[in-house]
């Protein structure tokens, strides 16, 4: 896998600079699409490493976390970088160095501030349903105040992003094409299984529409 | 999702203690699974998370990247936190706040070097191909020496690593249970697409079972 991609205090990619693709829309599509992110920090001197379920608002990334976790300073903010990845194949080519994968995946640092004011933090709360299942909070019983006090909610703007993307098939050296080798791409795919109803479901508790769309949208 | 832990120098995991499984079992069992870690490191004082294809190796994590990343400085190795994430499914709640993710992962944290001894580095390649492709790599012509030196691997040892699993229904306050609405878990699944071959394969060369038993197995 071609993982060389460094970024420096400009988001300059050093390497690899033909898969750079800067531009805002690239990014929300990997954003859009992946929403788990792995958010690194540092702590004790130390880098840190956290997965965290992440939704895009427009200009800004909303992370959702416990608090107390430590990760984030009130006031000042705190330097992150969250990465997210989504794998699309394999791409097998007819020597090892040259086997690569497919991948679509972003880069977005800056400072990190937990959303405290109530409304946006409520509306927050409900974009990281709404991300997933559409019309499912309306669906819900109502979030009590203290469940939105027990949630952390940290934004981070999506100015200082790039996104990397590798496409297509196998690039090999012009001579190794003449092997008797199968070169070529193995997609990786991801979907939704068949939704397994909790064993405490009233009698009368239906499979909702915004459940069922999801899982044969797919 | 609840992406609530933190590693301390100890690695000590400080909330949802329930779901950690300090036994290098439940990492092994996810380090084998994820192919892609999130690496994070601090670079000019921030934090930087970049995905890399990554091999247990026994005791050690093999990570594959190209040379002059600046990840790694030679020698005295470079801390590192190597994360690994792999979504089962969206767990569906009776409230919002309830709502959480299935998911297994693990943190390892340590110093990465540069595995740079010739004998090591060559399996350790070959390893890569081999974790993917089984059988592949004495399918393939053999790799330079050229492409070797062009190749960086780096190993951290999972001796400080950590998993945490969540598995399992949602899980409710006890007063919802009586609610009209459905609740229970969406599983996500990955596997791999039919083979994309490579326009210039000759006209002789076949699907080989390598690949074919990857798709199929899935």
């Amino acid at each position: 896998m071609t993982s060389d991609s460094t970024v420096s205090e400009t988001l300059q990619v050093k390497r690899a600079s033909e898969r750079a693709a800067y531009d805002r829309e690239a990014v929300n599509a990997v954003v859009d699409e992946c929403f788990i992110g792995h958010v690194g920090t540092i702590r004790e001197g130390l880098p840190l490493v956290i997965p965290m379920f992440c939704v895009r608002d427009g200009e800004r990334l909303l992370m959702h976390g416990a608090p107390a976790t430590g990760t984030v300073r009130r006031g000042e903010g705190t330097d992150v970088c969250v990465t997210m990845t989504i794998l699309d194949g394999l791409v097998l080519a007819r020597s090892a160095f040259h086997h690569s994968m497919n991948y679509r995946s972003t880069v977005v640092i800056g400072k990190a501030f937990e959303v405290s004011e109530e409304a946006d933090k409520n509306r927050a709360l409900e974009m990281f349903v709404g991300r997933l299942l559409p019309g499912r909070q309306a669906y819900l019983r109502p979030t009590s105040q203290k469940e939105i006090r027990g949630t952390q909610v940290l934004e981070l703007s999506l100015e200082q992003s790039s996104a990397k993307v590798r496409t297509g098939p196998p690039i090999d050296e012009e001579e190794d094409y003449a092997l008797d080798i199968w070169a070529g791409v193995v997609p990786i795919r991801s979907d939704f299984g068949e939704a397994i109803p909790d064993s405490r479901l009233t009698e009368s508790t239906k499979l909702p529409a915004h459940v069922e769309s999801l899982i044969s949208a797919d």
